[in-house]
């Protein structure tokens, strides 16, 4: 992509698609005591194209570990500065573990989160007798078989607006279990297996803890029918353990139409074209 | 695979592949100073599975940041373990930066270094506008195209039994610049670019010279006869840069039939089956 580099008015707001490897961070969110958030680095390498103090908001807190492929963030420019000087110029002074992908001119009433409609999240597996090294923090790896088919068919109970409890983080803050799960698969992609999950938005440690569920049902371990049992029973305690962050990209997010945003890349990288 | 757990009779020697992420070790050979070498965490995991000290010699001494998917090693066993424990035992107590992939046994003769009669070597671009952040120091990242035919092409002149002085690095030990290159390709792989070049041996820096070259030839900034040019020239001064380690693997170290070693694993694992 080619970015202007005619100057955008000043308070401007702007949308960024965001990549970043997740395992180098603790999580999105800027916090005290640490400045190695995927937050804080941002911000840094924003504030010091602006030479102003910028402060973003995201469309996905993720949480230590996790990854993104395409996270999205907004922002009102502090001063007068082009779509390509957010892009590359950011790009020349972050750490090469976040990359800014693009940028564009929204409107005011844009915010990375609340104008969000739709947000998809890849969770994958390495499937192989030896863990590999090449890819440490970039996958989960099982040493025992995954049947991607048995998984796919369990999975197609989470679709629709349902009561997400089993699959909840107790430290979850969202004032309703409900959410709608849009789209959902799990499919062989050469070495891995990869769970591609969409949903208007998810509760605390919902994809995790489905993918670590799931991963039973693929092992052979919980029937096919275990995930609908899970969510009638509505009790987290009887699912399967969080799956580990290594192998959680979030790799879309979706908003209305009218603000043009691009379409996100087929991520993470690594993966064998579908 | 699996391995027999009958223990081999103590003195036995023993042939072990093992794949490594090099970007976290000061590469292959055990120094003063320093316990990150691939070597003194290799010896010091089968010292704890022996009971005693193992020392190892292997087929290639990769440098600093060099990756292998199929090293091999040799010892001769101190005491009476079983392949199960060389393999099993070994990866229970290793950083999940070295993987053992199997053990044999083999005659006494052997030796990973001068038993084998060729190797190969994989180098990894990724083609991206922007750098990946999931493949970090798994790939070499090129922000400009590279044209894997005109590699290809440039890449046959390499082929024979030829004075590699153009390619070798100034601190190289061997007595003689003249190498045999069995075997050299560049093909496309998705977003990847890969170089995979065969040969009785290697001399230090040579594949990595050879790729920083090929990939000027590639962006078209050298002719396809530059690489020709370069070997006749035999002058180390004109060519290219030596390439960064991070796109190296040692993929591949073959022995004579009756060893009858198993065959190196398609890899890196995150590479599309070409």
């Amino acid at each position: 992509m080619s970015f202007s580099d005619t100057p955008l008015a000043a308070e401007q707001t702007l949308a960024l698609a965001v990549e970043y490897n997740g395992s180098l961070f603790h999580g999105w969110q800027r916090q005290g005591g640490t400045d190695q958030t995927v937050q804080a680095t941002l911000e840094a390498a924003l504030s010091q194209i602006a030479n102003h103090d910028v402060r973003v908001a995201c469309a996905g807190r993720t949480d230590s570990g996790v990854h993104a492929t395409s996270q999205v963030v907004s922002f009102k420019a502090p001063v007068s500065r082009s779509l390509k000087a957010w892009v590359v110029g950011s790009n020349a002074v972050l750490p090469p573990t976040v990359r800014v992908h693009w940028a564009c001119a929204v409107p005011d009433e844009f915010h990375a989160r609340f104008s969000a409609i739709q947000r998809t999240y890849r969770y994958v597996w390495c499937v192989q007798e030896v863990r590999p090294t090449s890819l440490l923090k970039q996958v989960t790896w099982s040493r025992n078989a995954l049947c991607s088919q048995t998984m796919n068919e369990a999975a197609q109970s989470l679709l629709g607006e349902q009561d997400f409890s089993a699959f909840r983080a107790a430290s979850c803050q969202s004032n309703t279990p409900f959410r709608e799960v849009q789209a959902v698969s799990v499919v062989g992609r050469g070495p891995f297996v990869v769970m591609e999950i969409r949903a208007n938005a998810f509760l605390h440690h919902m994809v995790r803890n489905i993918a670590g569920s799931l991963s039973l049902v693929g092992r052979g371990l919980k029937p096919v029918d275990w995930i609908a049992q899970l969510l009638q029973g509505k009790d987290r305690t009887v699912a399967a353990d969080t799956a580990s962050p290594d192998g959680l990209y979030l790799t879309s997010v979706a908003y209305p139409r009218k603000y043009e945003l691009p379409d996100a890349v087929d991520g993470p990288i690594f993966l064998p074209q579908g």
